[in-house]
C-alpha cells in the first residue's frame, strides 16, 4: 500500500491552472475536487461559457469515489451538472454549497439521480482511500471549505479560494488551528490559491464594506440599487444589515438573486426578519428613500438587470434622477470596458454611481501576499503547488515561497493536465494528459472548436461578400451576377465598388478558366483588398442555368 | 468686440470628453487644439482606429486660423493628417511634436502643403483673435505644452495632458509660475485633464522608474527586452541612461521606435553617445548580457514585436530562456486581457517578465487628485470644465473642485459636441452640434457605421449559413439544394443537423408559398435555434434553373 503513487492533476482552467477542477488519484480510485465553469475571453467569439475537459474522468468514471465542491461560486461549481452526466459518485459539500448545487441540478432535471452529502467544516470523511479533513476558510461566500486529503502516500492540503479575514461577516475565521495541525502531522504538499499573488499586503476584511455602505446609505436620498454577484451571500447579509439601520426595505431582483437568497435563508445563511424583505413590485410602490434593490449585472453584462438599466431597456423599472447605484464587485479581467461603460451610462441617466475605485464597496475574497506567506508558515508543506492563477501569478506565488525559505525544488509550477506524482514522500512530474477545456455554445458542448472561433473572428473582422454567378448551361456564357454583402461596407459606399467588381467578374467569365470559382475568389479578394484594405469572407457560387 | 461670444466645443472622444480635439471659436475665427485618434473598444469589430468627426470644422474650413497640438501622443496628434485634408491653417507645436507630426505627414506625402510653426514653452503667439501663452507641462513625452488662450471674452487655461512632477527626467517641472500668473490676470475658465480623477494622492515622478529599471538590470543575466510606446521618448532616455550604467548597448526595434528615436535624437530630445546605440542585427550578435532591445507592443497587440515574440511568430529573433522582458506601460483599459496573455506566453517561453504590477517600471503621465486640486488653487478659474475623461472621471473631478470650495454652478460637465459659450464673463451651455467620431477601417474613413458593426457582431456570434435552393424554372419544383456554413458548427457535428434542415426545406418547396425566401429563412432560423440555441446569419438564395 505504501508503495502506491498519489497522483494529482489540475484541470480545466482557461489560462489559469487548476482553477476549476483538480483530480486526486490513489490506488485506482479518483476524488474530484470542484467542477467549475469559466467565462470566455473577449476573443472567444459567441461562446457562452467554458467547462473543463472531462475526458480523463469520463474514461475512468467507475473509479470515481467522490466529488467535493469547496464553495458555491460558479468557477468552482458551475460545471457540476455537466460533470454529473458522466460520473456517478456522491457530491460532498457544505450545506449552502449543496443547496445551491441541488437547485442547479434541478433546473437540468436530474437532481434525483445525484447523491448530495452534507459535510460541515471540522468533520473528517473517508471517501474511498482518501481521508478528508474539511476545514473552514473565509471567502466571499459562506461555507467555504479547504481540504486535508490524507492517503498512505501522504497528506495534501488543498485550500480552495480563501483569505484570512479576522473579522468575517459570519464571525467564523479561517481555521488556523487545523492548518497548524496539518503542519504537526507533516504536510507533504500544499495546493493553494494564487489569485492575488501580485497584491502586496493583506486583503481587507469583508467588514470594511459595511463602513462603505454606511457612508453611501447616509448620503443617498432616493432609491439605492446594489449590483453584485448572485452567489455573494455574505454581501446580501451586509446589505440587509445596513439597510435595516437606515430603515430601508430590501428587494431581491432577478432569477438567480431571488433563488440564491431564498436557499440561503432556508438554510440559515441569511438572517433577517421577514418584514425586512419585500418583493420588487412592493419596493417600486414605496417611497424612494425607503428601498434598496439588489440586482445582478456587476460585470456590466448587457443582458443583466444592471446592464439593461444602463442601456434603458429594463422593463420593470428604469433609472431615475436621484437613484444611487452601487457596484459591489471588481470587474473580472476582460470586463473592465463593459463595467465602466455601464457606469457612464447610468450617470448619464442621472444616477449617482458608487464603485470600488471611489468607495469601499467591494473587497477581494482572496488572500494577498502576506496571507499567502502566513499560510505557508502555518502548514509548512514539503512541496508547494501554486494553483488558481495564471502563470504570472503562480510565478509570484513561487517567489513568495522562496522569500520565506522554500527551495526552488520544493515548488512545482505546472500547467493544466500535468500529472504530479508522489511516492515515498517525493514529488515527480509525470506525463501531461490531453485536453484542457471545452466550449459551450447554446446547447452544444464541444462542437465549437478553435477553427470555428477563427472563422467567426474572420467573419467579424470585415464581414462577408456573396457572389452568385449564373452561366448558361449550354455554352457557359455569362447570364447573371448577384453580389451581396453584410458587415463589409455601408450600402451607399458599396455601389461603385461592386459595380467595378461586377465588371471584372464578368470579364473573367469570357476567358477560359480551370477553376472559375477559385479565380473569382482570388480576383475579388485582391480587388476588394486593394480598394478598401479589408479582407471580407468571400463565398462564390456558380450556377449553370 | 467685448460683446462677442467665445465658444468652446470639446470634440472627438470615444466616451471621453474633449480627449482628442477641442474647438475655440471667437469672432468667426476658429482655433483647433489637438487632433488625436482613439483606439476602438473591443466590440467595435474590425475597426482599425477612430478619429473625431471633423464636420463642424470642415464646414468652416476658411475660418480656421490655426491648429495647436499640445504634445506628440497619438490620442492628441494621431488624426492630424486626416484633419489636414480638410483644413489649411498652420500647425503650432513644440519642436519635438512638430518633428513627429512632420514625419507622419510625410508618410501620407502631403507634408509640403502644411505649414508647421515651432513654438517653445514660454512664448506668446497671436493666432487670429487668440493670444496664446504656451507653457511647459510635465507628461510622459517631452515638450508637452498647456495653453493660456486669451480673447476679449476672457482668458481660458487649457492644460492638455499634465502632471506635477518635481523631478522630471528632462529637469523641466510644470510651469507653476505661469499658472499662478494666469490666476493674477483672472482666469475665466479652466479646461483640464481628468484622466486620474479617481486616483487619490499624487502621481509618482517619472524618476521612480529609474530605480525600478536599476533593480531589473541588476538581476538580469541575459538579454533585456523593454516594451513601451514608441512615443514615450523620455522612457527611451531612461533606458539609455540605465543601460549605460550596466554597460549594455541599446537597439531600437521596429519602424515607429526607430523613426521616433531618430527624430528625437536629431532634435536634441534624446541624448546619448553614438556608441551607446546599435542596430538590432549587431545586438543579436553580441553577448546576451550586453544588450537591451527596445520594442513596441506594450499593449499586447498581436501584430507588434512583443505580441509576435509572445506568440512565437517574430522573424528576426525569438524569446529564449534567460531573457528578461520589461513591459514599461500600463494596459490601456480594454487591453488587460491581451497584455496579461502576452505576459503568460512570454513566461512559458522561458522569459522573466517584469510588469507594472510587480515592479516600478511605469508610472502614469497624468495628474492625480492632489495635483488636480493644486492646479485649481494655482489657477483659481471662475469656471471649470473637466475634460479628458469618461463621465465617471469628470464627475470625480467636479467633486474634487467642490471639495476645495468651488460651487456646483461654476462647473460644467458636458458631453462631446456641446457648445460652451462665454459672454460678459458668464458661462452658458449652448446647442449640441452633431457628430462624435468616425471609424477608420483599412483605407475607408467613415464608410463603416454602427449598422455594419452590428452586422459584424451578429456574423461573429454564431457564424453564417448559406442556403442555395434550385427550382425548376418551368414548374417550380425542387431541383437541388446546397447548404454551406462558416463559423457555425464543426463539420462532423453539422451533418445530421443539415440533413434534417435539408429535408425540411425540401418539404417546404412542395407547398405553395407567398415568399419562399422568407419562409425558408424563418424555418432555418427556428430549426437551427431549436437544435443548437444559436442564431447564425442565414442567407437564402433561390434560383430557377
Amino acid at each position: 500500500m505504501k508503495d502506491k503513487k498519489l497522483k494529482i492533476i489540475p484541470l480545466g482552467g482557461l489560462g489559469e491552472v487548476g482553477k476549476n477542477m483538480t483530480v486526486y488519484e490513489y490506488d485506482n480510485k479518483i476524488l474530484i475536487v470542484d467542477a467549475g465553469m469559466m467565462f470566455p475571453d473577449n476573443d472567444m467569439i459567441g461562446i457562452d461559457y467554458i467547462i473543463p475537459d472531462f475526458d480523463y474522468v469520463k474514461q475512468r468514471a467507475d473509479q470515481v469515489v467522490g466529488i467535493i465542491v469547496t464553495h458555491a461560486h460558479e468557477d468552482h461549481s458551475g460545471a457540476i451538472s455537466h460533470l454529473m452526466e458522466h460520473v456517478h459518485a456522491p457530491i460532498y459539500s457544505a450545506p449552502l454549497t449543496n443547496g445551491l448545487i441541488k437547485n442547479k441540478l434541478n433546473r437540468r432535471s436530474f437532481a434525483k439521480e445525484v447523491t448530495l452529502i452534507d459535510i460541515h467544516a471540522g468533520e473528517t470523511v473517508q471517501i474511498g482511500p482518501f481521508k478528508v479533513d474539511f476545514f473552514h476558510v473565509c471567502h466571499s461566500v459562506p461555507d467555504g471549505v479547504g481540504l486535508g486529503i490524507d492517503t498512505p502516500a501522504g497528506l495534501v492540503v488543498h485550500t480552495g479560494d480563501y483569505k484570512f479575514d479576522h473579522t468575517p461577516v459570519d464571525g467564523r475565521p479561517t481555521d488556523y488551528w487545523k492548518l497548524a495541525e496539518f503542519s504537526s502531522r507533516g504536510a507533504l504538499a500544499l495546493l493553494s490559491d494564487s489569485t492575488n499573488a501580485e497584491v502586496p499586503g493583506w486583503t481587507p476584511s469583508e467588514r470594511v464594506i459595511e463602513d462603505g455602505f454606511n457612508r453611501v446609505f447616509r448620503q443617498a436620498r432616493g432609491r439605492i440599487i446594489i449590483a453584485t454577484f448572485a452567489s455573494l451571500i455574505s454581501r446580501m447579509q451586509q446589505v440587509l444589515d445596513v439597510a435595516k439601520g437606515f430603515d430601508r426595505k430590501v428587494a431581491f431582483t432577478g432569477f438567480s438573486m431571488l433563488e440564491n437568497s431564498r436557499i440561503a435563508k432556508e438554510l440559515g445563511y441569511l438572517q433577517y426578519a421577514e418584514s425586512q424583505v419585500v418583493s420588487i413590485e412592493t419596493a417600486l410602490s414605496m417611497p424612494e428613500s425607503k428601498v434598496v434593490l439588489m440586482v445582478t449585472g456587476s460585470q456590466g453584462e448587457p443582458t443583466s438587470i444592471l446592464g439593461r438599466l444602463a442601456n434603458g431597456t429594463n422593463r420593470q423599472f428604469s433609472i431615475q434622477a436621484g437613484d444611487t447605484v452601487v457596484i459591489s464587485a471588481h470587474p473580472i479581467p476582460g470586463n473592465e470596458e463593459a463595467v465602466y461603460r455601464a457606469v457612464n451610462r447610468l450617470m448619464e441617466k442621472g444616477a449617482d454611481v458608487v464603485y470600488s475605485e471611489i468607495e469601499d464597496v467591494h473587497v477581494s475574497g482572496h488572500a494577498s501576499q502576506e496571507e499567502m506567506k502566513l499560510l505557508l508558515h502555518l502548514v509548512r508543506p514539503r512541496y508547494l503547488i501554486p494553483i488558481h492563477g495564471e502563470l504570472r501569478m503562480l510565478r509570484q506565488h513561487k517567489r513568495l515561497a522562496m522569500e520565506i525559505g522554500m527551495d526552488e525544488r520544493q515548488i512545482a509550477l505546472v500547467e493544466n493536465g500535468r500529472v504530479i506524482e508522489f511516492k515515498h514522500g517525493e514529488m515527480k512530474l509525470g506525463e501531461r494528459i490531453p485536453g484542457g477545456y471545452v466550449f459551450v455554445d447554446g446547447t452544444g458542448v464541444g462542437d465549437v472548436d478553435r477553427t470555428i472561433i477563427r472563422d467567426r473572428e474572420l467573419l467579424s473582422q470585415d464581414g462577408v461578400v456573396l457572389i452568385n454567378l449564373f452561366l448558361d448551361k449550354n455554352n457557359g456564357t455569362f447570364k447573371d451576377l448577384e453580389i451581396l454583402s453584410r458587415g463589409f461596407i455601408s450600402q451607399e459606399e458599396s455601389k461603385e465598388l461592386f459595380d467595378e467588381l461586377r465588371t471584372r467578374v464578368i470579364r473573367l467569365t469570357t476567358s477560359p478558366a480551370k477553376n472559375m470559382q477559385k479565380e473569382i475568389q482570388n480576383l475579388s479578394i485582391s480587388y476588394l483588398n486593394e480598394e478598401t484594405k479589408r479582407r471580407p469572407f468571400i463565398f462564390v457560387s456558380i450556377t449553370k442555368v
